[in-house]
């Protein structure tokens, strides 16, 4: 039975990919500092006999995309690479994409060791970029290796995609696409802990600047604080986040208190305590829906702030930016073939019945829905809680589940010759 | 008549007076820079035969001084100039103080000319420094070298006070009074637009820490975002301010919107657009009643956050503290000797009724009374509106008109030999 003999080389083969993982960890592949990591992808995939595709994303189709999003234009010395197993013909193709770039460690001193040990402790990997997301990543590595090595000839293709910028606004996977990297389908194995993700919140950063008028705090009345008026704004954006909440009724939001929530993060204004402050800038995160488009969200939050009822934001509109990083919402039905595949490779697998629900956060699923027609769903060993935090690790025994469940739902999906 | 008399002598010494204040203006007696201004200064006093005492102040008994407030505890470079008139015998004394030290200049490209130019245009000397307070510091000059010209032999002693670091919370004023300079009155020439103030307004600075948890932006609910908790922080703010002046009744404030406003000056918290954010950092201004200690005023803020009906905020207070500068409140009876003086000398001077209210903002005038037993009243030639702005200057007719009414106030306050 595959089931058993794909636990067997799981088994056998554990302790290779823990050293394999605390060795990727070890690449600090913080953006602009990538080419280390991809190496090590590239030539494992090499290795297991996969057509190596490594390059430096650029060129104008990609940097004047509508979709292309990044603090960057230039990414030498920031390689993708992609790895091609070409099935025999016959089958479904299938992507398995995982980001390589890791965000910083942020106040070092928050962790016990070196952000960047790749230290093997209590059935665990620490590190940068353990759970967000090169578990993950080793995890499809693992599943291709299996097949391999088991000697499996898939029908469709599988195409092995380690990619850079999805911390930034998913440039890496945009320029995977636009090479002609598609497929029927795709898994992304981001931090979902073991939760099975085929729709995924979309997000952009905004930035709202409200104006008031400076006086002398002695005589305050004089003027007209930016921070009270911000307090109106923040109100107009707690409103639209229910007004845009309560429509939603897709049952995976059932357990989510608020499926698409508008996040302020950050404030400042005002800069003399005695002097009443003319200026506040709120930055902040909006949350799209699985479904809608990223300019239809845009204009809501724009619609928002022209709509407070106040004479003075009416004669001083707040104005409003994008800027930042933005995911793309994905959506995949919960009826398509590939979640069936994963559903069933999951029970088979964890003996259990696998939790559903739609994404907090966006991931590069969305581009390649969107730009790619590449539908994708997202399952993956790590922990949300865990990703950007101090001290950032996984469970072993997770990421090599997430491999077995990877494997069997690449069988299935793909087909396989003579079956 | 006398006062037809100190009005020539005026209008003789007009263009020395200008000369003299755009001097002192070019010299930028910023904090820890006021030599320059204060030996012009100390010089000038010598030259009408004052008794000068030029020191720099210091020593424990003003460190440790419980109404000692400033960023600094050695003013090394930073002298205090006094000059004593000695009467003789039988008057009032007076106090005649003014503050040498300026605020910075700000943004240089707000400016038409250099902040320290002195310059003389329609009618006005401009400069930073000129309405606040050094055109008053002129008049202060003016109407004791008029009467000492005119041979005036006055009965009291007249004070003159040439003080650092009224900006940054009175330590020059309260040195003088260290130092034994009290008199039975006060005036000074802070930027009244030639109104008087019998009251003045104490302030302080606060900073409240307002504490959040943190949590990512698609999830915020997971987290406690310390700017919503901030805004319940500014609402009991705001509300404690409509309690403390529902009860102010006095007619001196019957003008003003808002007697003894609090003011948040500014904001900041959080560093992540989609992170919700744990921290968030208020500052402000807290008025002062005239008659109101600093403490019960500290007191009346701190129940106030204590009060604040949040569970989160409960259990997780916020944090009080008090920085940076304070100017003791204070108050001169409306019908105390010196104001009949100064409301005498007005009227005679400018054959109009002098408004009488209390002033928006704190002066030294505080820590005399409070410190010294030194009752001040308010008034000079400057105006609020330009002092710590781009172009402040003082219109030079009203510069002249204050040391006229200065000049008839000392007559009739200290007394004169043989009248």
């Amino acid at each position: 039975m595959v089931k058993e003999r794909i636990r067997a080389w799981m088994r056998e083969h554990t302790e290779e990919a823990v050293q394999f993982l605390s060795a990727l960890v070890q690449e600090a592949s913080l953006s602009g500092q990538e080419t280390g990591a991809q190496q090590r992808v590239a030539d494992k995939l090499a290795t297991l006999g996969l057509i190596v595709d490594m390059w430096e994303p650029g060129g104008e189709e990609l940097i004047r995309h509508p979709y292309f999003c990044s603090p960057r234009q230039s990414f030498i010395g920031s390689p993708n690479v992609v790895g091609v197993w070409k099935g025999c013909g016959g089958g479904r193709s299938l992507i398995l994409n995982g980001h390589i770039d890791i965000v910083p460690p942020g106040d070092t001193s928050r962790w016990t060791a070196d952000p960047y040990s790749g230290r093997v402790e209590n059935g665990r990997v620490y590190g940068r970029g353990t759970t967000d997301m090169k578990g993950g990543n080793v995890s499809l590595l693992l599943a291709i290796q299996c097949l391999k090595e088991l000697d499996v000839q898939l029908k469709g293709d599988v195409i092995f995609q380690s990619v850079i910028e999805e911390e930034s606004g998913g440039s890496g996977t945009l320029a995977a696409v636009l090479r002609g990297y598609t497929a029927d389908a795709a898994i992304i194995p981001e931090p979902t802990g073991m939760k099975i993700f085929p729709k995924q919140q979309g997000s952009m950063w905004f930035r709202i600047h409200v104006y008031g008028r400076a006086a002398h705090g002695g005589t305050r009345y004089e003027g007209v604080s930016a921070i009270e008026k911000s307090v109106l704004v923040m109100e107009a954006v707690r409103s639209l986040e229910q007004k845009r909440n309560e429509v939603i009724t897709d049952p995976l939001y059932a357990a989510t208190p608020i499926p698409i929530p508008i996040n302020i993060g950050k404030i400042s204004g005002g800069d003399w305590p005695s002097s009443v402050p003319d200026v506040v800038v709120l930055e902040g995160r909006m949350g799209v829906a699985p479904e809608e488009e990223l300019d239809m969200a845009r204009q809501c939050l724009d619609d928002a702030l022209m709509q407070i009822e106040d004479d003075w934001l009416r004669d001083n509109p707040p104005e409003l930016e994008w800027f930042g990083a933005q995911w793309v919402p994905g959506s995949l039905d919960t009826e398509h073939e590939l979640m069936n595949c994963l559903v069933d490779a999951y029970r088979n697998i964890l003996e259990e019945e696998p939790v559903v629900e739609a994404a907090p956060w966006g991931t590069d699923g969305g581009l390649l829905a969107k730009v790619g027609e590449t539908p994708a769903v997202v399952f993956g060993p790590g922990t949300t809680a865990l990703a950007h935090y101090p001290d950032e690790h996984i469970e072993i025994a997770r990421m090599m589940a997430c491999a077995e469940v990877v494997a069997l739902s690449v069988l299935q999906w793909c087909g396989v010759r003579g079956s």
